[in-house]
């Protein structure tokens, strides 16, 4: 057990089946070895990715604390305990970075009002990583999660988010759940400007990975069947 | 010379002096040693950071191609030849992830637009490191690079930003030049509503880091004097 410094740590994840030491510094690994406390989405999940950590791990000492959608402000406050103690905590994600697009935030939130330090790790990101490949403009860009369901609130929304590409020169980002994948990527390529750019990534970080921009007149001929596996989107000028 | 597959590979580089095994995958390492062409903003800086790397590395065995702002797009075209001979080709960045905030992303839109593979490999980003320990919303959030420097610009500037957030639940993140910091700061403590939450973030990843979460009406009985370093902004409500 290494002594580090007591803060609440936040801890990436890989994406899918990828190596860790493809997308996590080794500094992580010495990280997680200090640390008994962990608030995590899904325990089952989290002890698996610290068993890939260190095979020789033991489990049972450690303390697991669920966080969800459903878990209300007062017991999360509980989780942030051994901070007073000046025990260190660690947030671990289901996938990619603790607080971005997942419940880790509301914690980092309560333990910032209550004054504790916070180390947020590196690690891969969707977000970042397939701005960084679409050729896009990195300057000026919005993450606007997932879009509505619903037909037409979906079309108003496609057309706004285009809007701020021409009217800002801001990339638009947003994600979908993977068995909708070919649903949102017929209705973009049925409202978006022929002009406009769209770059479809898949499979981030992993063996299929493929991250691809294309003009939408050039992907209403390529015809895209995206397959049932974690995508993002990307729309510029 | 390990061989890697033909690609583009985005190469993140430390923020300041940090240790690479703390920020960066072993991964990136072992892909920087299967590359010989560099397209890199300055030479001095990729090289000192490729001998970081490997201090044993034959820098003159490498070939590295500039690119800023005045680089012209048949110039850029040039620096991708490699990759037609089956050559990887590295773009590495000058703090942070290349082709976020900076110029490499003219590089990948000329690459996409060939059919070129390209592949991000994992780094640090101050923008997405510092929304991770904001505490603030990481489901919908928009980075804006630098605000105007002129007063009035720069205020209306501000009022729209938080408009963003009051109306939208959108986190709006920004940056400003390591000397022109406290001006940033006695502007935004001036001109945003005092129950608005701001969060200012300095040094990330170095020995330094300081990632604060407060109320406009709390810093202003703060009174933070920052020092002359990279620090990134971020205001939610």
């Amino acid at each position: 057990m290494e002594t580090i410094e007591p803060a609440l740590y936040l801890i990436p994840v890989t994406l899918g089946e990828t190596p860790l030491q493809q997308v996590l510094p080794e500094y992580n690994l010495e990280i997680i070895h200090g640390i008994r406390h962990f608030i995590v989405e899904e325990i089952r999940t989290a002890r698996r990715f610290l068993k890939q950590v260190d095979k020789a791990i033991d489990i049972d000492t450690l303390t697991f604390y669920t966080l969800n959608e459903h878990t209300d402000s007062k017991e999360i406050e509980s989780y942030l305990l051994p901070l007073a103690n000046k025990e260190p905590v660690g947030i671990i994600s289901e996938a990619g970075c603790p607080a971005i697009a997942d419940p880790g935030a509301d914690a980092v939130c309560l333990a910032q009002a209550k004054g504790y330090r916070i180390i947020p790790l590196v690690g891969p990101s969707s977000i970042l990583l397939s701005l960084m490949a679409s050729g896009f403009n990195g300057q000026s860009f919005a993450f606007n999660g997932y879009l509505p369901i619903e037909e037409n609130k979906r079309i108003s929304a496609i057309k706004e988010l285009e809007q701020k590409v021409y009217n800002c020169g801001q990339t638009q980002i947003f994600i979908e759940a993977p068995y909708r994948n070919n649903n949102l990527t017929a209705s973009l390529l049925k409202n978006l400007r022929p002009g406009t750019k769209l770059c479809i990534a898949t499979d981030i970080t992993c063996q299929d990975q493929s991250i691809k921009t294309h003009y939408v007149s050039e992907w209403r001929q390529i015809k895209p069947e995206l397959p049932k596996v974690p995508a993002i989107f990307l729309i510029y000028r």
